[in-house]
């Protein structure tokens, strides 16, 4: 098989490169075309990125050489690329959206990972574990929007809540409605971009503050959780969600502090972990090849999950949990672990392209 | 004034280390004797711990020298020595409780940092600022148990609630009554001593787990909240703690993220900022020497408190709140921090002394 | 080609997890013997290892059944084993010692990383892309101990000399030999195993200070650059080098700070680049699974190599150097850096183990 | 006896935040003037600072309401002002040399922490222990610029080169002359100011590179050990120095490793211990307020100093030195450790300015 040309906009950022990192063979996707800021128009990719470069392994040897795209100079898109990567951070959010509206009018599925668009209500925003069906609000989107060439845009929401709502969902959809939850999450720096926090704010210390974060944390699942309307996606509203993000002195990987309510019946401990170990969604379903193939994985020992040793489970792509146990306040807490670059971030955006290539979004 | 002279059980270990460093040139008291298992017994004090000595500066020269007396030898007392601090570390929990009570029963007053009678309901477990009058029990635990010398124990709670307990009594007695509370905390290496955790666990990594942790921050609360009854301190039965407790790679200071349901009335945030800008408890009426002045403060910036910017406020015994703010699920949640070797160990330890010498308990 | 069966003696320590988990899939060899000490003996290595694993991918399948055996009882060898994997961590140095030539006179093959055996003159240290003819000391090994069925020792040197072993030895081996080298090496907690380093001593710290560390980064090179003789190793004696090692709060991954004098010609920087850049050894020749291909990887970049970044090159194998520039004093300095537990360890062992099998000393 | 009034230029950096939190209560200075770029001017000092507050304690009570001044509007310096300290950070390194001037002309003395001054001949550049005499080069630098009212410019040298200056120059100084010194730095994260270093290049990293560091620590020295000519200071020319520095993930302290080769006698070990046990400045004589009263603490335990445990030593002015040992290569080698931000940044300064007023430099 023929992989399937893509694109990445905002391709020198952190998560831009975390998308050419994790795209390195990837079995249907190929990055052909590189875009970022007018400063990096222009050069190499490698000579772009490499003061910067951030992963733990080489530029790939595809895209050292690809000449750098101004991402707004759309008129110099190679002729075969059939879709974008969005990892895109402008200064202003609102650039920022209109922009990915004018890859989707020029007939580009993007598949972003920004913020921009994620409260917008016709654009779907994708755990393809929870709401793979959302991707039928594309249709409305395109005729809301009067787009006509196959584009779109889709999203994958924030990376704080990965590591919980998975989880919480698998309990859902086994027929165990949740009131309540009241979350603590601890953040690694890899989160905030690059250059992000300064080391002074973090070795030795705890900042218990991650600007826009709680809201994020807070909203999201709503719009995860809703259900396609006529115009857009119309939000869950039967679960309080109270949040507090912290940032803490680790390299990769979120954390979750999880106490549950429900709002009928409590499932039993047993009932749970069981519940945990038989989840699948779509992707499974569907062998897609970011799939996580236990998209939950439970940790027994009583100290688990960790950072360093369960972000990179099934390769970053699985929500770890573990310390199931009552809460005296609630029903039960959990703790909730998920790699936030990639679970979180591209990763999770790549998942999100093999979800809308599966159902033919991207062709 | 001739200071009291004081000795210290377990003088070796971290905390025993705490109690040599924090007591040098303490306004009342003088440490004359150093305590510790029979390996160091016989050495001078500095030889005994210089190896493993955590301080960051040096042993102080009125100690350095003093003959470390095997902590079973009671026959060797100095007998200038008024009161105990206790920082022992037994293997065996019944063995140090029983150890604490055969130096009450020779007529020493022990202020004890140890977890091994905290429960026993005729020992007070003090912070000051709440519970002063819980010295009240001494009497009674005094006839309980036949003690007529003027010995017992008192003992400080668990480091894990200090960054919570104060900031939260103050609603509570000015007249907020509180429902629940939820509660994760995030706690530095320094709470587990010396060797503790291995740093293979925590660099680039979280432990979301403390041996023994959460249930003491879900009932100790019960008895410092508690009442003085006929026969020891009857437990508060009127709120339900629910906590996790997770172990972050940072050197000192323990912070804690709170969410509040309150019973009845919901004070305004005006109400709280200023209710804890208000407080003041017994140590500052008596103005006691390691008492803070502002027992409970307020940090207005939204990324605050921090450990490392808020640890050593009023010299580590201060609790440092921030980011007081509404709780879509309960009322309203907070940020609390406090110096967890001070404030939450040796600094909490010579607080409970310095107001059992003030109610004359200590002579 | 069917898998060659091979046990791991201290399977259950942080070196034997290493290998565990570098040996899985391994092409040609197949883990079916795992022996610790009798406190583990008997366990299923799962439950054996479970609260001490210290690798961020799960206990491999085909191991995870397997019954420990007490590494002292030799009778339950299986029977298919052909060689083992020595990864003890024997209290006694020299009992750990004799229990290597215990195996080896049972007719097995030993390839350790231990370092009770290293300055033994008829045991080889390898480093194979540097001396990987020492192996032909294994005959006069045999003949010196009356080991008649083929067993042997052979054991890799120490994880702080391999960050600058080969770059220095690839310009010896290019005709620029070396007089002095003065070196600091910075090394991760993972180098001092399981506990290891409190976390008191390094969160937030640097210890300038590691146990018979120095000794061992200024003699082992003398043996590995030495000359097969009639009864075993002659010591080189022409390079002086003087060590300081630390400890840093980092988690894998040793750098070391090396400033080079010459005996006789200096090489220009680009004749250095250029040597490192052609340098092959032996593994390479024979295309050995665990090679890496490129042995010195030089990075451009100002501010490289770095740990995070630079250890996993080439699955951890390669090392990586950088910042090669003038010295006032000796001639040229650089930095180096290699991955700790991998190529300085129990990825160092393997790649010995597939010298051994390539050259027929494993069968 | 009344304060001598002064003003810190660059007051809201990292640096100038160190001179508000040590010349709080300082015996002899009061800061009643603080200059910054003109964003921070015309606002109150506390609310310009309190976002970017580093310090571990308050902003000093009599310098929050103070008004800030840009430091370019010298007609709006108080009339009290009898000095300042500069430690501004500008964009271009010639801009920040001639305001310091500017200020000089004016009649001011100027203190500076800042590198913009460092190379220039007649500016003496201080380590009061070392080359307290240097200040006689000012009436030179007085003549050479037409500088008539008593101003003139002094600066400390860089931070990385306090750890081993002092131990090296006692040795010098007590008839050991010295030939060579290769040095490897560790240095913290605060070194670099504020924001500084990203998180996401040291949190579980080691970065070997710090712009500019290297020729630094090389070359202030050759200034330091020199004489005071006809037209400035004459640089020393006995001393090679091949220095690496590299930072590495913690707070505060900045650690080297020292490998020395003397230029005739060697002293032994127990003489080089007496050296620096005895060694007193002029700092000492005179008895000034931040003088420490034991310049070089040795720690004779083998795995100190360490910065956790050392940079505090007597209020962070000390330097502490450990682990002297013979060097198989030079002579001697051993570790030395100051506080950066303090001895190594403003801590410096104020000896410095106190030095001055004790000699009548500034009245």
């Amino acid at each position: 098989m023929e992989k399937i040309k893509c694109g990445v906009l905002g391709a020198t950022g952190v998560v831009g490169q975390n998308y050419i990192r994790l795209l390195e063979n990837h079995p249907w996707f190929q990055v052909v075309d590189v875009a970022a800021s007018p400063q990096s128009a222009g050069k190499k990719y490698f000579d772009a990125v490499s003061d910067k470069w951030q992963m733990n392994r080489s530029v790939p040897e595809g895209v050292r050489d690809l000449i750098v795209r101004d991402v707004a100079d759309t008129k110099a898109i190679p002729t075969d690329v059939k879709f974008y990567f969005s990892a895109m951070e402008m200064p202003k959010r609102d650039e920022e959206a209109a922009m990915e509206f004018e890859y989707a009018k020029l007939g580009y599925p993007v598949v972003s990972n920004s913020s921009a668009n994620r409260s917008v209500d016709d654009v779907p925003m994708l755990i393809p574990e929870i709401n793979a069906d959302h991707i039928n609000i594309i249709p409305i989107q395109q005729k809301n929007r009067g787009i006509t060439k196959g584009g779109f845009v889709a999203v994958k929401p924030n990376c704080s809540i990965q590591s919980f709502m998975t989880p919480v969902f698998a309990l859902m959809k086994a027929g165990f409605p949740i009131e309540k939850l009241i979350i603590t999450t601890l953040q690694a720096v890899s989160g905030a971009g690059y250059p992000g926090v300064p080391s002074l704010d973090i070795v030795d210390n705890l900042v218990p503050f991650i600007g826009g974060e709680e809201a994020k944390t807070e909203k999201e699942p709503m719009k995860i959780f809703g259900k396609i309307g006529e115009k857009g996606i119309i939000l869950f509203d039967q679960i309080k969600i109270g949040a507090t993000c912290t940032r803490v002195p680790i390299s990769d990987g979120h954390m979750a502090s999880v106490s549950i309510k429900f709002k009928e019946k409590i499932p039993t401990e047993e009932q749970i972990l069981k519940i945990w170990a038989d989840f699948r969604g779509v992707p499974q379903e569907l062998d897609l090849p970011f799939a996580p193939k236990q998209p939950i994985i439970y940790q027994k020992q009583e100290n688990r999950p960790q950072p360093k040793k369960d972000r990179d489970n099934d390769k970053g792509m699985a929500v770890t949990v573990g310390r199931l146990r009552k809460d005296p306040v609630f029903d039960v807490k959990f703790i909730g672990l998920s790699h936030n670059t990639v679970r979180g971030a591209a990763g999770g955006g790549i998942l999100n392209a093999e979800l809308l290539k599966a159902k033919g979004f991207i062709k």
